[in-house]
C-alpha cells in the first residue's frame, strides 16, 4: 500500500477515528486504525465493538492495500510530522513507513484480516437534523445517565421519534433530563436506547455549524449516523425503557421564576462544601420575593439570598447541589421556571414550549 | 479580627501564599494561611518548614487580630466570591466569616499560636537583579537537578556569587546545567545550595517584567528574597557542593553548529519511541555537512538528516534524548554550538559569552 496526503487531512481523519478506539483492549487489533486504500480512495476504520467509525481521508492512492496501524502511535507520529506532505507505505510483512520531509518513521503494522468492519445498515428512512442541534441535545441530557453497568438501560439515552419530533431522555433514578426538538416532515414511531458513551464520543465529532447536517438511520440493533465523509455506527442497548411520562406531572403548588446565571453561580458556591460521596443537601427556602440558598457541612457553611418571582405556597426543599447545577448549566435561557409540589416531591425545571424538562428528586434535610 | 479588601487583591495574595503551602501535611496548621491584621496592615504568612512566604494584602484593617485559615478552602471560596468587596471577620472561637455581596460563608479557623513565622534574616549585603532574569536562570537550569532524597545536595541548585557575577549550577550525575549572569558592582564570595522545590515555587511568583527587581540576601542557613510587598525565605541545603570546574573542559575534537529549533523538533520526534524507564539512545552521526539523527526501539524507528556546519573529526554518539531536549529547549539562541571529544566523553553545548553551559554524558549504543 502507498498513499499520499496532507498532514492536516491526516490529522482530521485520525481525530475522528480515535473516538472509536478503546484506551486499552485485550484484542490488539481493536487499538488499531485500519487503513484501506482502493478505488474508492483512502478510508480509516475503527471499531471498539460497540461504536464503529468509517471516515474518508482526502489524499491519493498510489498503491492499493490494507493495513492496521496502532492508533495511538500513529496519531502521535502524525502530530509531530515536520512537513505538509505525508507518504505512508506498507509492505507484505506489515512494515509501515511514514515519510514527511527529511523525517522517516518505521513502525510495525498488523494484517487487517481480524479487523471488525462496520455492520451493514440498510439506508431506508432517515431523519435529518443539524449536527449542532444533535450535539446540543446530547450535551444537555447526557449528564443524567447512570454510567457503570448496574443498570445497562440507564447507561443509555432513550431516542423517541414520533409525529411531534425527536425526544431524548436520560435518567439515573434521581433525576430525569428530557429534550424535545421539532422535526420537519412526518416519521414512523421509532424508539431506541443508544449507549451514552458512544453518544459522548459521537457528539465530539460534530461541528458547531447549524448548516452541517447529520442523517440518522435506525435498525433493530443499530443506530447509524452519516455526516459528509464519515459514517458512525453504534450498537443499541436491548430492553424496555422506563415509562417516563408516568413520572412527569404538570401539577404544582409553587412556581418560581429566577435568573439562571445568578442561581448557577450561587449553587456553584455551595458546591465548595460538598465532597465526593458526601450527601450534604443545598436548601432552597423561599418566600414571595426571595430564595434563600444555604448549605452546611463539616467544612463550613454558606448562605445567600436571591431575588425571585413566586406564585403559590412558601416552601423549603433540599437537593443534591450537583444534580441542580448540572440541569441549570444545560439551560441557556436567561430566566427559568421551577415548579414544586412539596418538600418530598420532585422539582421540575421546564420551559413553556416543552423543549426541555429536568426533573430532580429532593433529599431530606434537617435544620 | 475584621478586614476588608478587594477580591482581586485577595486572590493575588492568596496565589503567592499558596506557593509555600504543602499539599498534605501531618501538621494541620502548615496547611493554613496565617492572616495577621495590625497597625502595619494585612499580612498573609505561609510556611511549609522549608519555604516561608510573607505577603502584604492591600486592604483595610477594621479590627486587628490573627487567625489561621485552611489555605485550600480559603482559596476556593475567594475564587467564587460574587462581588469585588470582601469582608473577612473572625471571633474569639476562631470562627471565620467571609461576606461578599449577598453571599456569606462561614468556616472554622485555627489559633495562630502554633504557626511557624518566618525566621528573622538580617538585611545586610544584598544582590539585586530583575525577577525576569532570575526566573529565566532558574528555569534554564532546574531540570538538571536530581529530585528525590537519594542525594540531598543534587536536589538543590548551587548559587555562587563572586566578582564576575552570579553562577547557578544544577546537576544529577548524568548532566550539568550552568547559567552565568553579570552583576553590577562587586560582592563578597558567597556560595549556597538552594532547594530546587523552593526555587520552582519562587520562580512562579516572579513577574515577567525586566523592571521588577528582586533583592537576595544570604545567611549561613537561609536565602531571603524580597520583591515589593512579599518576602520569601528558604532554608539552604547543608553540605559541600561538587567541584564542577573539574568536570568541565574547553578542549574538543569536533565542533558542530546547528539550528536549534530544527534540532529540537527532530529530537522531539525521536522521543515518540522512548517510554518512561526506557534506555533507548538517540544517535547523532555526523559528517561535514549533515547530522543524521536516529532512534530505534521495539515500538519503531525514526531517522532524519539535519544540515550542520562542522569543524574537526566525524563522530557517532548516543544520548538519552530527554537530556538532550531539556538542554536544547532551555536555550533561546537560534544557532547553537555543540562540542564533542569522542563517543565516551561528554558533549558540551555552550555559547561564546559563557552565559550558559550544558554538559550531557553520552550513552553506549549498538547498531
Amino acid at each position: 500500500m502507498k498513499i499520499v496526503c496532507d498532514k492536516s487531512e491526516l490529522l482530521k481523519s485520525i481525530n475522528i477515528s480515535l473516538k472509536a478506539v478503546p484506551v486499552r483492549s485485550t484484542i490488539p487489533v481493536l487499538e488499531c486504525i485500519l487503513i484501506s486504500a482502493g478505488p474508492a480512495g483512502i478510508v480509516f476504520t475503527t471499531n471498539d465493538t460497540e461504536l464503529g467509525i468509517e471516515t474518508y481521508v482526502k489524499g491519493e492512492v498510489l498503491e492499493p492495500g490494507v493495513i492496521a496501524v496502532q492508533a495511538k502511535m500513529f496519531s502521535e507520529i502524525a502530530r509531530k510530522l515536520p512537513m505538509d506532505e505525508v507518504i505512508i507505505t506498507s509492505d507484505e510483512n506489515y512494515n509501515i513507513t511514514i515519510v514527511s520531509g527529511k523525517a522517516r518513521f518505521a513502525i510495525g503494522g498488523q494484517s487487517g484480516e481480524d479487523f471488525a468492519y462496520l455492520p451493514q445498515v440498510e439506508r431506508d428512512d432517515s431523519i435529518m437534523l443539524s449536527q449542532f442541534t444533535l450535539r446540543n441535545v446530547i450535551q444537555q441530557t447526557i449528564f443524567s445517565i447512570a454510567a457503570g453497568d448496574n443498570n445497562r438501560i440507564m447507561s443509555g439515552e432513550f431516542f423517541e421519534i414520533s409525529d411531534t419530533g425527536l425526544r431524548v431522555i436520560a435518567l439515573d433514578g434521581h433525576r430525569i433530563a428530557i429534550r424535545h426538538i421539532d422535526l420537519p416532515g412526518s416519521y414512523p414511531h421509532i424508539t431506541a436506547i443508544v449507549p451514552g458513551k458512544a453518544l459522548t464520543e459521537i457528539s465530539k465529532i460534530f461541528t458547531g455549524d447549524l448548516d452541517d447536517m447529520v442523517n440518522i438511520y435506525f435498525t433493530k440493533s443499530h443506530i447509524m449516523l452519516e455526516i459528509p465523509g464519515t459514517t458512525i455506527v453504534s450498537r443499541l442497548i436491548e430492553g424496555q425503557y422506563f415509562n417516563v411520562d408516568q413520572m412527569i406531572s404538570s401539577d404544582y403548588a409553587t412556581k418560581v421564576r429566577i435568573n439562571n446565571r445568578t442561581l448557577v453561580s450561587c449553587v456553584d458556591r455551595a458546591t465548595l462544601f460538598v465532597r465526593e460521596g458526601d450527601k450534604k443537601p443545598i436548601i432552597l427556602d423561599f418566600d414571595d420575593v426571595h430564595m434563600n440558598i444555604s448549605i452546611a457541612s463539616p467544612m463550613g457553611s454558606m448562605n445567600e439570598d436571591v431575588d425571585i418571582e413566586k406564585e403559590g405556597r412558601d416552601l423549603a426543599i433540599g437537593f443534591n447541589p450537583r444534580f441542580l447545577i448540572d440541569a441549570l448549566r444545560a439551560i441557556s435561557d436567561e430566566e427559568i421556571n421551577m415548579y414544586f409540589t412539596n418538600a418530598k416531591s420532585p422539582c421540575f425545571i421546564r420551559d413553556d414550549e416543552g423543549t426541555y424538562t429536568y426533573l430532580i428528586l429532593p433529599v431530606n434535610f434537617t435544620r
